[in-house]
């Protein structure tokens, strides 16, 4: 069996498996206190371009950093702005309105010059929906957004232009919004062809934003960067309220040193990167259609369902939403344990 | 000045005010234990068919009632399913997340046979999407409905059927869900010309709705029904635990007791829905369109913008959305104390 | 049957009954918008020195009105530093909890000089409270404060004096803590013997507070004054997410418009206080030992149980936690119904 | 340094690591649906004597489990007993809370034969609750109970015995109440000597419990342990809903798989527990006071302030509370990677 299914099939990769190892019989701090996970701290500060006294700390898993986060954005009673098929809104099983607030989607169907989806927020349509919404009077009795929520890359793999993130920033400082991005897959974005965002960009653009450790070759783990100390009061209680405070949070610091030395964390992500358009290159050298245009480590074609029938005896991969009549968007996911013998023998087998 | 701005800008109709003086000085226990109180939860279960060990009580408004009981029906976790114009969704300030549940509303442009919206929700629609959700292989990661929630009359003044309630209900049994009926308007669609659904048809298909007071002649008060007793533990407890536990319990009894006494709550919605008939033929006389088309209360016409502008000078209306360009949808109501005069005012002022 | 179990056993004071027949066909905008909340809501600026800019709305019930200002006050995962025996601690059904917040009672046994209890928050436990807090190492793990609940008067009917006010405020600034003082039955603390704290003190010492309206003669309805515009955020939004948003806003405006003129407000609360001493008079001279010095309209005192078997024929009251086995506590409640015949009444039933 | 500060200091036991290391490669779904995660619930299962159908998953942290299981068994609007020194009272920075439901605890003060607290729930005071709530005439306006939580050991060390628990669990069943028990020392617990309870104990008495993985030799994991599979509901969805899903869980079965296989749980309490009687034995021979006598691998001890002071120096160890004038207890950890020389390097320097 070949995998393509998702970006968490396997563990961790060599450098932080083997940082781990070295670093078991340390005896630290609990609760992120430890050194490694400042260590880890001053490493991504460094790379975002960030002064020491701004925040970065470590969170165990997406869902829980995003309700986490945005709980602490959020005014109490406002919402959070993003695209229809966004994260939080889709496949977070209601985390966000556990807390109490109403994820507000836009409802706009971005597509790319191809009429491709992108699942991108366009700026025009964040003004779009901020214009209409107070031009409603009745605005008072509806919820108001205090956070955009966008992901880099997107959920459909795609990525937002430095110009774009610029011209959603500008809408957020002219209607009192924060910017917050998700980067689960952060690593894939910054190895994509054409991409302009850095680490650094980022830092100046988004009140906060994670780097996602997960899908990137930890076993676990997101760093949480906020640029504004002030902006979270008593870290740790905060987190610990939500469940997410992990005891032995030494092992969320050694992965994270561990993919901050080297250029670790930028070399998963070119890794997977390259092997994700060796895939796009052979499916379309073969004759299948891209579903969404994208240059990172997901790709999204449409396929005969004979072939997706066929091909599931060897490979695992998603099927994009709910099975078609003839043919259906499916995806497959590239990842750090991936090889080339991998791509290779996927395409052998369609 | 004339008003069709919304069912509650006046006082109490004249039988609920009469009631409310001549009770004054009653001395009663707190928070719905009165003798008023039981004796109007009789006269409504008696008005619904249902036997005395069913469930009536009494809530201040609708957005607190709708909030309170969707959060006693939805599982830890679930959301509640509606149309994208449900009150719950637009205009309700994020109250049902406020309590930590998702509204699922169902993108779906239900239009009757002149292509005029009806912010219905279609039984078809309600069916593809539970069918496309329940094939869809990540639907573990998404909120799950546990509630269809539904308004009779709806948002925009439409009406159900009986044989659309009796599908909703029978998909709600297929796949596992409560359903529940927003009555804030229940009177002006009893009173609605080609009505079939009765107060003991909602008994039957629903598992909670509330029989709306402060938009039919109440100074304030919903009457939740629920014919299963089983369905709320500790009621008392569990409304106090919301905020909305009315202290002096007896002024929301002595009020319901004169609405459910001489058919007073039928005969306010016929006053209504009479006028609100006036209304429309005389608007549509004066070669005005409807926007949508309602027999109920609400009355919804697009109008060009200098005809607002000139009406705006004589009386109260509420734009339908933000103002377009040349012409806007508006909305008329009315209500207990409209008379004909000020029907016949608007007109001539128009 | 004569009444002393509640201060909401009847209907609304003549005042408060006359202006809302008065004004009952006064068309008028919803939600609080209507000139009559606007003027109540003046007359108590006035009535507490604060100026135009200051906020004061209306919400319809105590607990609703705890719940809803809290959770304003509070930071997300902070908790609200209270008495044992506070109202959000014991009688609210968690509504403060729903929201998400812990309440954080501070064990403390305060007495008067004859060791009664008397229910209130010394300065010096609460600051005992916070150094010890913030002395435990672990404290980053445990809910920090962010406001203090007081109630004047207590649940036990006593009343803080200027200098404790005064001495809590300067705790509160110590540590960055908001001040909250629930005022249910603040009416019967203005007119107390012995009272010092007037409205305008209140309005110098408190963030928020609250005049009660339900339990000094309204159907319904608590002003909320919020000396510092600043704090509340969407102030039409965040009580519409709570559900606590009256449509007929108008109610609360005439009530408070009615208790607020004439000095209708004062009055009601000496004439509870007047009757109140009566009564104590009364059973001190039958020989009737106090369970609390309370110098408001609730009167504890410690009755044997066969005294209680006799009284509970003739009147109401409550028993004061569980019954006990020879003498339990009770409490005796004036409210403005209260006669002085029923006091001699009772008096003469004992 | 020699370190006996927490439970939590190093990283992973040698069986744990092992494990990691040898499966890091292998290929597996996400989310807790691979075969280790499917194993290491059947052999907990196992080892609980529960049948197949029972259900055992994995969670991340002791906060994480308590809020999310917690919030599954209780009602809404209800609240959870426990004693005054309980973990989710003190130390879980009010996560229950976060989730909407109260912690009820329990005022008592429950000490050995010796007069020294055990921080345990007596069944006598557990039932004495209840009586006196129930016997409150106002008891519906306040939170009703729905669970009881325990920890085995307690929060100071002590365990329960099988008598107590079966008293406690009869309680239970009277009064309608779920048994939760939390175990994140549960193999301290295990080991210590005089220990009855078994987990075929705890998977007859209690609702749900969970088996410590973070302070038991593991990274990060805790065994939730459900007998009656109908309990929860969507298992999958509402752990996401609390962020509580790991990606990777293939991370948490193979630990568990470790765990459960050649008795290695035991071995782990046992060598705790081994140290822990070395380090009371040594403690009491220089004549040293417990504080609190604990079986497990929790000691607490009075020490002399200058002692703590020089004994800082070389080791690390908990104040336990607020430093008091003379002397303070204090509170040293055993766990998998403390070692005899460790003992004996503290006794020597004390």
């Amino acid at each position: 069996m070949i995998h393509f299914k998702t970006d968490y099939m396997s563990g961790a990769c060599e450098p932080v498996l083997r940082k781990i190892i070295e670093t078991n019989n340390e005896n630290t701090a609990g609760y992120g206190a430890d050194p490694r996970s400042k260590h880890a701290a001053s490493l991504i500060k460094e790379a975002c371009g960030l002064p020491e006294e701004s925040v970065v700390f470590f969170l165990v898993g997406g869902t829980q950093t995003n309700a986490t986060i945005l709980d602490t954005m959020l005014y109490k009673g406002h919402g959070v702005l993003c695209t229809e098929t966004a994260h939080i809104n889709v496949h977070e099983a209601g985390a966000v309105e556990e807390t109490g607030h109403k994820v507000l989607p836009i409802a706009d169907k971005a597509v790319d010059s191809e009429g491709k989806p992108t699942g991108k927020m366009r700026p025009e349509a964040l003004l779009l929906w901020l214009k209409m919404f107070y031009s409603d009077d009745t605005y008072e009795h509806m919820v108001n957004p205090s956070v955009v929520y966008l992901s880099q890359p997107s959920e459909f793999g795609t990525i937002y232009s430095l110009k774009e993130l610029e011209q959603i920033r500008a809408i957020c400082d002219e209607y009192g919004l924060y910017l917050y991005i998700d980067g689960a897959r952060l690593g894939a974005a910054l190895a994509a062809e054409g991409n302009e965002v850095t680490l650094k960009d980022l830092s100046r653009l988004c009140d906060a934003f994670y780097i996602g450790g997960t899908k990137m070759g930890a076993l676990l783990g997101e760093a949480v960067v906020m640029p504004d100390p002030k902006l979270l009061r008593h870290v740790i209680t905060f987190i610990k309220s939500h469940g997410a405070l992990l005891a032995k949070g030494h092992l969320q610091g050694v992965q994270f040193e561990a993919l901050f030395t080297d250029d670790n964390y930028y070399k998963i992500g070119r890794h997977e990167v390259e092997l994700a358009m060796l895939l796009n290159k052979g499916l379309k050298e073969k004759g299948y259609k891209t579903y969404i245009n994208s240059p990172t480590n997901q790709q999204f074609f449409v396929l005969p369902n004979e072939v997706i029938d066929r091909l599931q005896k060897v490979a695992t991969f998603e099927l994009w939403g709910p099975r078609r009549e003839k043919e259906t968007p499916v995806r497959f996911v590239t990842t750090w344990s991936t090889t080339k013998a991998d791509v290779e023998d996927l395409l052998a087998a369609i």
